[in-house]
């Protein structure tokens, strides 16, 4: 299912040398050296093109507000989808600056929306159960949401896709997944979310840590999944999978996003080879959580908003990698001279 | 000439409550609130808006070359620009990607282009004096220089200002220029510009220290840019100056272009306001010159390339910051629920 993009050698080299021969001092682009060649292993040539780019927003609810660990009601999850149907929400104002698709997916908002133009309704539940008293979803319902991410994944057409997300409550989610997957203490998984206080911050981690007591049979990925994920967070990992399997380039947005990649990599790891990470959150935990991927986000900017806001903000970046390794003269084409010593 | 934007409490409150009311967690854009808020205060206005950014390079020879300071021959200054007019360079790429007029001028470039279209002809001398033996330009040139900037900006349709350079030897003469404007000792200010080896970058530390042992008598800005600055870093402070006080946005990219401007902001510091810092460059001092001026760049990319490419890659940024601020819904337009606690 999965391969490797760096078993390719031949390619790498053939990268390396159309980089270096552009007309610019050796390694001078940075980043974006990295990056172009990275798209270039992903997809599999030294013709890179980035088509199509969509951002795929899943949205869910958690049975797990009921313990108080956000600062917005549960309400906000269907009205934010609202917002993203309207166009007024930040993601939608990033995504159409950079010519980026946007598909809205109800993953399990507890909210009936009915049929809805620009909403793609794959809704399994209205909202998780309360993981401080019982798994967040069964094991056949978070194979089911897994599922249907992967069928998403398989339609789209383009070949770069970011992921973002709406659910209030789901950096407790995210936080708890963090814990259990890589081992670091909860309170440094913990964040004010969409605005704790410090109190609240304290709270929400308590409620972490009683909710990681109870559960301990939760050990293999997919159990820990269904035991504190959300139908969003399950979604996405499978719709991630899937796009990884099919070569596309993977966007990946901030804290709950990288959660549910952080399943996904415990699965397959080689899909790290497919991920771009767009930036690091202010999320307190998101610099941890980046750092047991080994990642290296290309942004900065104390966003802290989700949706895929981040993912719509670096998307330039990528298409700076694709055309200067497309469109830059190299030293010989322009006539210009070479390092002199 | 200069007023700070800062004196305007009306204004920064009301573009503060105007951020606050969209549809997204209090602060939760980051840095891009903050961005939204100064190009509020630039403009002077509420109804944020970019028009027609630019960004206006600026090339020229230096005499310090004959002291072995780069790693490239002084030639590369003229086939660069060659290959700016031929649309083959990093900043090409990335403007035309990001719908950015470029003028390329020529401030002193050791070379005779004959008139050429796309070329701005501001040709002063053919290069700077080795200011290893006397100061690079008169007194009289500098404020031609000066001048000549000024002149170039006052003739810009558009509200958006990015300054780039093309100049073999040009982060020697900014490396002077930082230690004698700021007091931090030659061997932080100096890099590897183009790619100089550690004994190169050594070497070219000690033709500083010893050029700076001779001009002793040089200290009020405008003498310490004849002494030790270039034609283009010259113009550049003109250009800043007279953009600034027209009140347009200016988009500042790496060490050389943030030398320019530690000149004209030793000269009005208030022009400070004006500056929005695109990205921290990998050569070594920028990160303590943008410190200097209490600069927070936007972009951290490994970048050390000039020719303004971090301007060209910041500018999706400053979009994204006045598209949130005019395109967002409020919580109030989209009936979304406010934060509980």
């Amino acid at each position: 299912m999965f391969i490797s993009t760096t078993d390719n050698p031949a390619l790498a080299a053939l990268l390396d040398k159309a980089i270096n021969n552009k007309t610019k001092p050796l390694g001078s682009l940075g980043v974006l050296e990295v990056l172009a060649k990275q798209i270039g292993l992903i997809q599999n040539t030294r013709e890179v093109a980035l088509e199509q780019p969509t951002i795929l927003v899943f949205a869910a609810d958690h049975g797990i507000v009921a313990e108080g660990v956000s600062a917005y009601p549960q309400d906000v999850t269907w009205q934010m989808v609202e917002n993203f149907l309207a166009r007024g929400a930040a993601i939608n104002v990033f995504a159409a600056q950079n010519n980026c698709e946007l598909r809205v997916i109800d993953a399990g908002v507890n909210h009936d929306f009915g049929p809805r133009d620009g909403l793609t309704d794959r809704k399994l539940a209205h909202g998780t159960h309360n993981f401080a008293q019982q798994p967040a979803m069964s094991r056949a319902t978070c194979e089911a949401a897994l599922a249907a991410g992967m069928a998403l994944a398989a339609e789209l057409d383009g070949n770069v896709v970011g992921f973002g997300e709406m659910g209030i409550g789901n950096t407790t989610a995210a936080a708890a997944l963090m814990h259990k997957l890589t081992g670091i203490p909860v309170a440094q998984c913990v964040g004010a979310g969409t605005g704790l206080s410090a109190d609240g911050v304290l709270h929400k981690q308590r409620v972490i840590e009683a909710a990681v007591a109870k559960h301990t049979s939760a050990s293999e990925p997919l159990d820990v999944l269904a035991t504190f994920g959300g139908l969003e967070i399950a979604m996405m990992a499978g719709a991630m999978l899937k796009a990884a399997e099919l070569r596309k380039v993977l966007l990946i947005d901030g804290f709950i996003v990288t959660s549910a990649l952080l399943v996904a990599a415990r699965m397959h790891p080689a899909i790290l080879d497919y991920c771009v990470f767009s930036h690091c959150s202010d999320e307190s935990g998101h610099q941890q959580m980046l750092a047991a991927l080994d990642a290296k986000p290309l942004l900065q900017l104390g966003l802290r908003l989700g949706e895929g806001t981040g993912c719509a903000l670096a998307l330039p970046l990528l298409h700076a990698a694709v055309n200067f390794l497309n469109q830059m003269a190299t030293f010989e084409s322009a006539q210009v001279s070479e390092k002199s010593e």
